[in-house]
């Protein structure tokens, strides 16, 4: 089998269709990349593109979108309810087939390089890390845009690549290698928005909550709820529906039923199986009983 | 995307392994076609090979392996405990991922024009019937072989392709299609088998229950517990979680809980999938977020 890897990048536009058109096309054009989804949230302002590929068109791809993305974007204009430091916000690397995370961990560097070359400052971040306090993405995104502009010339922050200073139309990037990460949001019957939030930080694991979960809390201003929009970090360890029950349970405390969710971008069969194994109370299950599961044998 | 269909062509042979190995071997030979399973009986003197692929390579592999069974099988040396009626007795058509049923019937009724040619009577059956009194297999085979030389002038049995005439080394034959058959168990935390038997009652469409549902209930003597055994005969019409909540909403009147469930055999990702969605509560989830399944592509 071929080295794939996934790469998942996260622009800071998501209510401009043209602009995401052109960031999108820059992935298309690259034969042996494969364009498995994308999708932007108005609220978030937000779009992500997720590809799977050979490393060295992955890399193409991912370059050629972001400098779309720097010309076309500009962070001193933006607005959106998702935390965000960069017009090219973060750019995780996930091995998938054939490919070590040593090897994810090298094309992150080598993008980031690219990157500095472009005035952007990179900090790597998970398994790229080159510090314990930039492992977690939250941390380096603390304060966003509009605070890195300070925090950027604390010793701590020098930048991994590039200047160490912010870039005011670009901001600053995170760029990195990680396991693959299922984004997931339960959407509450509220429209207040700090209950929400309350929950996010009874869910997360810095909050006391679960293992590998972050999360927040935000509003849908068009739907006039709210979400607790998660990222499960080791969807194996901290499964979904763990993550889905804990928010319910939290929720009723408020008396607040769980409307919905939404799980974004690709997600491992598995992660969802689980879930279905879980309720039906299924014994013994084998991945091996999925029909198509014998396909990717 | 990948449309995936299984087909399970059954063949009347089960004793001369290398006439069987011939057969299958014709199924080995096409790239894309994944051969998941062959056995053969020699007291029913019958094999039945299980194939997943493309609509298009499974045409092929079906039709190369008919061939060489056409070529090597001859029915009016014939005998086996199984009712049958040709060398290739039967071949059902199933939809297993982005494929709907009216292409199954379409490759079938392809299939089956393939067998016209060669001079053999073939009945369309199941969802790829013309006539209500051809949908059951076990309808069309009443007479099995040896019958048929008289059925066949009858002005009800003019089969669909090939002529009205039996061919006498070769029989003729059932093609058709049909949804996957999901077999679904739930576990009761009780040993009286009475009322695994009244909730499989409730249950099952006979009894008012639920429109794709057959169900028994039986005893598991080893556990010491009872058990309402499901045939789930269209898991997109009647989901699996529709069937488990029902026979849990049905044991709560006795009090007893569900203490687990067992899926039997394959099944398809997206009868387990649609479970999690529903107790996820998953907003427009779409098919294609399955990692797996875009590798498929």
């Amino acid at each position: 089998m071929a080295k794939l890897v996934e790469c998942v990048p996260n622009f800071s536009e998501g209510r401009n269709k043209e602009v995401v058109e052109k960031i999108v096309d820059e992935v298309r054009k690259i034969d042996g990349v494969k364009l498995l989804d994308y999708s932007s949230d108005e609220d978030h302002n937000r779009s992500v593109i997720t590809m799977i590929g050979a490393p060295e068109k992955i890399k193409e791809a991912v370059l050629n979108a972001s400098k779309v993305a720097i010309g076309l974007i500009d962070m001193s204009k933006h607005q959106g309810a998702h935390p965000r430091m960069g017009a090219v916000d973060v750019i995780p690397f996930t091995p998938v087939s054939d490919i070590t995370m040593e090897e994810c961990i090298e094309l992150a560097k080598e993008v980031a390089e690219e990157f500095g070359k472009l005035d952007i400052p990179v900090y790597l971040y998970e398994e790229a890390a080159t510090k314990p306090e930039r492992k977690n993405l939250a941390d380096i995104r603390k304060g966003q845009y509009e605070g890195f502009f300070e925090k950027i010339s604390g010793e701590n922050w020098k930048p991994d690549f590039g200047p160490q200073v912010m870039n005011i139309k670009s901001g600053c990037s995170a760029i990195g290698a990680r396991v693959p990460l299922v984004a997931f949001n339960v959407n509450l019957g509220t429209n207040d928005v700090e209950i929400a939030k309350a929950i996010a930080k009874k869910v997360r694991f810095i909050g006391g909550g679960l293992r590998f979960v972050k999360a927040i809390g935000l509003k849908l201003e068009e739907r006039n709820i709210v979400q607790v929009s998660m990222n499960l970090v080791n969807y194996e360890k901290t499964s979904v529906y763990r993550a889905f029950e804990m928010v319910k349970m939290e929720a009723k405390r408020y008396g607040v039923p769980v409307v919905g969710s939404e799980v974004i971008g690709t997600v491992p069969m598995r992660a969802l199986l689980d879930c279905a194994e879980y309720y039906l109370q299924i014994e013994n299950f084998d991945i091996n009983q999925i029909l198509e599961k014998r396909l990717l044998e």
